[in-house]
């Protein structure tokens, strides 16, 4: 298939890295990217809910989208995350990201008093409107607490600007019957794709377009390995390769992949900071267990060096 | 009783007039905040989930602080809402609220990456540290998606400046019961309010100190008399009031309050302009029902001519 959009692949967020007030540091950012483009993957996704883009204002974001813009060249595509609970602040962070150079929007219907369907289509409206880039609806009840219908999506899918979707995991972990019912609803070049990583396996073997990956922002190398396995149908292998994730999908679920995120960064020596109080990290005693984890996959993994 | 803090009797929360880019109308804000003072409401809760703190930037914030400090001229505390998603920029609203002339502070856990307990507990140290006022919590789960347990509570109370906590109405309806548990597990003069318009009641009548009114941003004269009644324990007159207001409680729960109080502002002729986008405004339709809700209210109300 020759993707038509960028929302194709494996899609890997990094975190952002930022200092206690919120002013990401550019040039940590860099060293981030720039590993994963070097490492292949297919897009990067930008600003993120792992990328902790609720935590930062617009000035920041834009420094991040600058640098990250830099740092890319055009090798891959970029995806910016340009959520915010104001709909003409959404439409700003578009623009911005548009201007600076990002190739791709991803947007997520923050919420704090609980939104109607219409309203959630008229701001997705509203900031699909103000770019010319596609636009990937960020599907995430477990941090936007707003669920879609597939009747919405199928609205939304229609809009010339809104490419895709990033799902969450379905809850009867039919992927197939729920990428089928999307598929028949939705333009032929609507970009069908999952987040939580334990569910990356099914959902490429199902056919999705897509996995935007947590992980992949730190451990591109087998993160890349379980994709090509999975989108090339060699089933053993993507399995294997999953099974070496297992402990760290646990952990991930346990404690929230983005709080698990900033103890590989530390344990890698990469220059991630500290998550966005309120958000804290997790006690030394959960370091042991992720430094376990990633030990799991040392046979799959080029991103570390054996101990 | 003499009220130790600012969080006894009626609180009133005036929704924050603004354009549709977030640009706040401080003259507005002052008509309808001289209404509520006029009327002799206990508070004035600035800044509310009612007045849209989560849609506005810091300078709005600001702005709305500066003009309701103006207005009010001490004439009755004013309480102002200092929620953020990042901790560093709750301190720096607590701080402008400080240095603007407000005389407390409302706290929301509002939330992105779901938070755990520790990380709450965190972030309410770290915001009321960093004034000298009072500080209440505000327990809303309906928009934060954190809940408080009795526990954290009570650990929180003990903090020399957090003075109260607004908590929802309780799922069994035993406000006696929620009331004696966190009486006997907080400090005596720390106060109980309530919040959930329909339940102020029962939650007066079974001896909380505040109800954290919406309806009183726009309605204070029925609000008023409703409290006034269950704080002196006539019950019948109380409950003949909130009779009164049963239509309006139905369609606070069928469209949230917030879109409903736009409405009322509409109907009594005051200058609220219209809800942040992504919220809109309610069909026409709505309109009618508002209206006829408004007429119930007409034998407890000083607030609207008759017709």
């Amino acid at each position: 298939m020759i993707p038509t959009s960028p929302f194709h692949g494996l899609s890997a967020f990094p975190l952002t890295p930022a200092g206690a007030e919120g002013r990401v540091d550019v040039d940590a950012l860099g060293v981030l990217i720039e590993r994963l483009v070097s490492a292949g993957v297919d897009s990067i996704g930008l600003l993120g809910s792992t990328g902790t883009y609720a935590y930062l204002d617009r000035q920041e974001r834009s420094r991040a989208v600058a640098a990250a813009v830099e740092i890319v060249r055009g090798r891959v595509p970029l995806i910016v995350g340009v959520g915010a609970l104001r709909t003409s602040w959404a439409r700003s962070l578009a623009q911005d990201a548009e201007r600076l150079g990002g190739d791709a929007l991803l947007l997520a219907p923050m919420s704090y008093t609980p939104l109607t369907g219409e309203e959630v289509a008229a701001h997705f409206e509203a900031v699909a409107g103000a770019t010319g880039l596609p636009l990937c609806i960020y599907n995430n009840p477990g941090t936007t607490h707003f669920t879609f219908s597939e009747n919405l999506l199928a609205r939304l899918s229609h809009h010339p600007r809104i490419a895709g979707v990033k799902m969450p995991l379905p809850a009867d972990e039919d992927f197939a019957g729920e990428i089928a019912r999307l598929r028949n609803a939705t333009p032929d070049d609507f970009a069908v794709g999952y987040s939580g990583d334990w569910g990356a396996v099914p959902a490429l073997l199902a056919g999705a377009d897509a996995w935007y990956s947590v992980v992949a922002g730190l451990l591109p190398g087998p993160a890349l390995r379980l994709t090509r396995a999975a989108q090339a149908g060699r089933t053993d292998e993507a399995e294997a390769i999953d099974g070496a994730f297992q402990r760290l999908w646990t952990l991930f679920r346990a404690h929230g992949s983005l709080r698990v995120m900033y103890v590989i960064a530390g344990l890698l020596g990469l220059p991630a900071g500290e998550p966005p109080q309120p958000i804290q990290p997790l006690p030394d005693a959960v370091t042991a267990e992720v430094e376990a984890a990633l030990a799991d996959l040392d046979a799959v993994s080029g991103d570390r060096p054996k101990v």
